[in-house]
């Protein structure tokens, strides 16, 4: 798949790392794959130590390193190119080795546009759009096809949104967010007065605002607020089918993972992680830095730093213990009840003591 | 965020609330807000206990009370509004303060209809509406933009659909029913036959049947009956990203929270609450009243009324016990252990009580 | 609701089905219902054993039972059709009672198709669909109103994508795949450098491959791989709202209930089944033929032919007897309590003894 667009040499490319090239700098790469499928023509990469013992065998003609993998002096026949983070170098090769291509700009014909809106430059609005009135789009924003954009949006210089996405009124996002199909965003929040009878909805009339570089994956939905808004920090990245409830505040650099759900009014701090299938509870704090694993829930407020698992969630040592020994509970149930016959045995036979005495 | 589009008294919102005034009855509100940021010109709210600190402190001009919450007599600056059930009443004032705009009605020239449809007073379809043949829509329908209604689609009056909403064939709805953006309704069951070899697909011929007042939220998808009717009972409020498996009944009244998910042939009473990311399984009965605890699993038919939790849920006393003892477990295995050694000390004593003897 | 679209007789019917008509040939059958509502008109089935007491019962005037049923000696009034495989043969009644309705070929006026397009015969392409570049749509190809295909994707055969569907560039499947609305497939995956400061997005440049056969329920996502192919082998179903991460690996005759979700670079074998809202997490094997139940979480390799459940995913049987276990864990603790006492007092009495001593 994975042949580059632009084909570059290993000493091109070990410069556009800022890396030590290592063999051939006029080597020529034309393709980026992993380690067990790349062939003599490929760059490959090892972004994690466990991944080591495979680059001593794999076809690849170059390959990707850090500095502390000791793969410098495994006498491999690859190029190498040695930088201190291959992950993060990995992001700028497919960077340079696939470069976006450039797409129309301006305004579909059949595109709807309503009154009052700003375009930037540069800006792209792709067919079957309907856009309301008083939108502002910034300097080079690109709208797929059939992305509905509600009155009073605001969207910041290069963000991209993906075909069928719909933001409802008045979505305010920063500048290179991506938003991708399906999505949703600025759904009436789940509010009800119910105390008696049949739930009365509550009008929601607050909105959703995004930071910078926020990236919203397929098919997940963010509400908006009751009253004021529900923000999603700068930098943070939430996947496929992710629920964000009404009024939630979530910080900058998150990563919510795959269908990771957060409930109304909870506010996460910097950097947390939700791992898939993750919940956090509403009205409670999470707090920056919290790791939370895969089928957890947060059902109370978390110190920041914490890494926690389980229902609810605990730290994770605790959980791990916890499931240890639960995984030995049947055996431990037997044994307490060999106690317990010892016991009685013992009482049987201290009665007849006694009886003797 | 929320200045009101229309100005109130205290005195005219509390009439409008058959509330009680205290304070100066000409005072106007100009926002609705929380406590902690609510201003000198806005109103704010304590629609539960645990707010009654803050509402001390709150720099709010106005507040609506309960009766019984104390705060008539603490003193307060703020001009009050004293009702039965503030919850209630917060849904009425944002009624009355944000009431929605008239949208334009008719059939947008881009829109798409079939033959032998009904159309109602003041209904209107969007632009790139996509409706089928023999379709009713109700007085005052809203089909937002993009909007796909079946063949055979029944909405009744005052119903609204947002944009990107898909209906498949001979979907029915009740009146004032709402569908937010992404919600598919009618899609086919999950439903095969695969005894021998690769899964047959099993045609599924029934519909959905949705009762008055049911809303449905964004991205959520609700599957037709294999042969008879899923049914969403009136009053029922389902969040996002919600499934709601072929053949199953929900009652009326129900909140079905964000992530929870119903298979198929499941029969729900009334007003069952599921939290998020909670599941019910296939071909079994919930109860009237049953409420589902987060993340938590039905696996059972459930007793009406029963609170519910854990995996499979059980009831909520029992799972707290239970979580509670596993937190002690790897205490409990050492304490064991320490009986276990105890024990094992009698035994040799004894033994050489024996051979002493 | 599900009256047949075309009559059949009894005859006619089991003769179709292969099977054993006892009773009257010529009695015409005008529906399918479930035993419950099915009247004299109709035909029911007995596809479980257990619902063999219901099918003595019911009002139907056919039924559809397995050779081992034991009803074919059970005195009912009803005709009956006698087959190897009840469940299989109800698959085919409806084929044959339900045919599809012919649909109208060819490309609307409004779609747009972009440069370079392959249309098979009597394709069909709905109302305000969008069609890239370079795509190739096998004979018989159906698309619903609002699909969005991106550039170079390949749809084979007799595939339905029914509307609001988004294939992002490059998507594959084989024949007789089946899309349902809201699916978005080929989306990017969720790949981030993130070991310093905020995630750095990875651009993901591989594809997703479908097999033939394959079916993605509404509100689905499957994500495109970093490098090379997310693939989805043929036979395998896939139910509303699950998730498929980049990279994903999924055998061939596999079902993934609704809300499952599989992070990335996970290798699934062939028909495994996730039941409701279970996952599977990245990096991993999950064996040919395992089982995971509903709620449960796969953390681990698998081996083939496993039935697992809890989270962390375990056999069955270990899941189950743990669940009981803990079930009476709070008991154990008082018994263990007492065991501690019942040591104290010998403890005391010995020391006592050694006093006296």
């Amino acid at each position: 798949m994975a042949e580059l667009q632009q084909t570059l040499t290993l000493g091109e490319l070990s410069d556009a790392l800022g890396g030590e090239c290592i063999g051939d700098a006029g080597f020529v790469i034309r393709g980026v794959k992993p380690l067990a499928v790349a062939g003599a023509d490929d760059l490959s990469f090892v972004t994690n130590p466990k991944y080591v013992a495979a680059a001593k065998t794999t076809q690849a003609g170059a390959l990707l390193i850090a500095k502390d993998s000791g793969l410098e002096s495994a006498g491999l026949n690859a190029g190498l190119i040695v930088v201190d983070d291959p992950h993060l170098a990995l992001a700028r090769v497919l960077e340079l080795g696939f470069p976006e291509s450039n797409r129309e700009t301006g305004v579909h014909p059949t595109a709807i546009v309503g009154k009052g809106c700003t375009m930037g430059a540069d800006t792209s609005v792709g067919p079957y759009c309907v856009v309301g009135d008083d939108v502002v789009l910034g300097d080079r924003v690109r709208l797929g096809a059939r992305v509905n954009v509600g009155d009073g949006c605001v969207l910041g210089a290069d963000s991209a949104i993906y075909p069928g996405v719909v933001l409802y009124d008045r979505v305010v996002m920063g500048q290179r967010c991506v938003v991708h199909s399906g999505a949703v965003i600025g759904s009436d929040g789940f509010g009800y007065a119910s105390a008696t009878g049949l739930p009365t909805k509550i009008r929601q009339v607050g909105r959703v605002v995004l930071g910078d570089d926020v990236e919203v994956g397929a098919n997940s939905a963010i509400d908006r607020a009751m009253l004021e808004e529900t923000v999603i920090g700068s930098g943070t990245k939430i996947d496929n089918l992710v629920q964000v409830g009404h009024n939630v505040v979530v910080g900058e650099g998150c990563l919510l993972c795959g269908q990771a759900g957060i409930a109304g009014s909870a506010v996460l701090g910097d950097r947390v992680v939700l791992a898939g299938q993750a919940g956090v509870s509403g009205h409670l704090e999470v707090g920056s830095g919290v790791q939370v694993a895969a089928k957890s829930a947060v059902l109370q407020t978390t110190t920041p730093g914490s890494i926690v698992a389980g229902i609810p969630a605990r730290p994770i040592r605790d959980w791990q213990r916890q499931d240890v020994a639960t995984k030995r509970l049947p055996e431990l149930m037997r044994r307490v009840r060999q106690l317990e016959r010892a016991q009685e045995v013992k009482d049987v036979d201290s009665d007849q003591d006694a009886d003797s005495g």
